[in-house]
């Protein structure tokens, strides 16, 4: 595990059968689903709830997003979902995650990159502008990242 | 089988090894899907596109939905959705579902029911003021029905 | 609401983002998702682990299942999920649930209905043959939601 | 686009309804799913039949994956689906896709990865000792991607 959440906390996610597969695992694209759930549940510790986000007419879509599946997780078990933020500028936001088993082996790696548009006009909006008090909480969750 | 979808084609659905679960069948949940999939297909194919509707400000959520589960589809199995209409009178519109393998098996049968709101203010509408074209044809395809 | 868990809690689940579709509300499919949870949960919290059933060699599929739907669960809201015993005999066993939001308003009241089968050859068996205790312990449930 | 599928058909899928969210696109999990049934139907035609690999013995788990979001899918629209094998060793195998919509634009470009388990040990194994005519079919789609 390298994934130091400081002050927040992780998620907890128990596995539902109809995530399995026939493999008698999770199904890989959940990982992809429980990253959203993660780095939402993070954002909304620190301040910056997406729900409020998109009443404010901003909308955040993924970019691009990679997993590195290393063990798989079982149904009725509890996976422990760590994100951290990696990256921004106010167009650009990244996060990185950790998905560990109940033995704190990490069963997966992700990274997600996101862009913040207009919800309205689709178009590229750059957050400093619109919702200045939400980069300031994403700026000072990375400088705290450079400083641990 | 008992549903006779008349000049309309049934849809086909190659089941996908995510619909699976670790019983090595597919999730039930995902035949509801189907069912949607199902009333789409046939009703773009009498005219009635439901992408259409929308854009007009009318969307139609399900009111309820219900399944009897026969035999269980397995993955990369070719499943057929047939779909007929069981009832419409402008605020209700019910519709009827057999899902078949490629044995001719009915797996499940299924019923949904849906009223149409404005997509807006979310208030119920009689789409015979809204969308008369539209209620024309459903009024056909279940008169049809009976003197079949 | 109608459903008295008696000692049992409910489950409570935050609606993710990928569970919401362009009506902007939970889409229909995923509260028989939620169902799912909401029995492995109860039953679990009674001494019935669901995923120890199935490495006993028994599996309980879905036979039917139903859900009326009165009002929408959005992003981001916690829902919580109520389950209760209504039937059972070894051979068949029947759940009801009622899913709330906050407000306390009851969203979707549903039923499923399963049967047991052996997991190697898929036939039907008598669960107080196979798994005694796992019946008493679901007789007993069903016992108390009669006398309360 | 720049995946030539040579004498192979590209999968065509028809947008679903629950594969929408709240931001009216499919959601980004789902091109994930869509990957899988692409390489499934890629190497079907090719004479690999997963389903019957698995009937075999093996099963063949995702070790990474990524994806490239550029534009989004939207309801209704039928997206195309392109794969092609990238690299095989006969312990790894790399596949790589695009996803069109209906203008031509790639929406998707995606990569995965995977071995090959024993599906009763959940041991690595070697594909070239277990299955040798898939891996034959295999080096021959890498060749001839190589010599065009």
């Amino acid at each position: 595990m390298s994934i130091d959440m400081k002050g927040s906390k992780p998620l907890f996610h128990r596995v539902s059968y109809f995530e399995t597969d026939q493999m008698s695992i999770v199904h890989h694209s959940n990982y992809i689903r429980w990253m959203e759930d993660g780095r939402t549940d993070y954002m909304r510790q620190n301040g910056v709830d997406y729900a409020w986000m998109e009443t404010q007419g901003v909308i955040m879509p993924v970019v691009s997003v990679s997993c590195e599946y290393k063990e798989s997780a079982f149904f009725d078990e509890i996976a422990e979902i760590r994100t951290r933020v990696a990256f921004f500028n106010g167009v650009r936001l990244k996060f990185e995650y950790e998905i560990l088993n109940e033995k704190g082996h990490v069963l997966v790696s992700g990274k997600s990159e996101h862009c913040f548009l207009d919800k309205a006009s689709r178009k590229p909006i750059n957050l400093y502008k619109k919702l200045p008090e939400c980069c300031e909480i994403t700026a000072r969750l990375i400088k705290e990242e450079e400083q641990a």
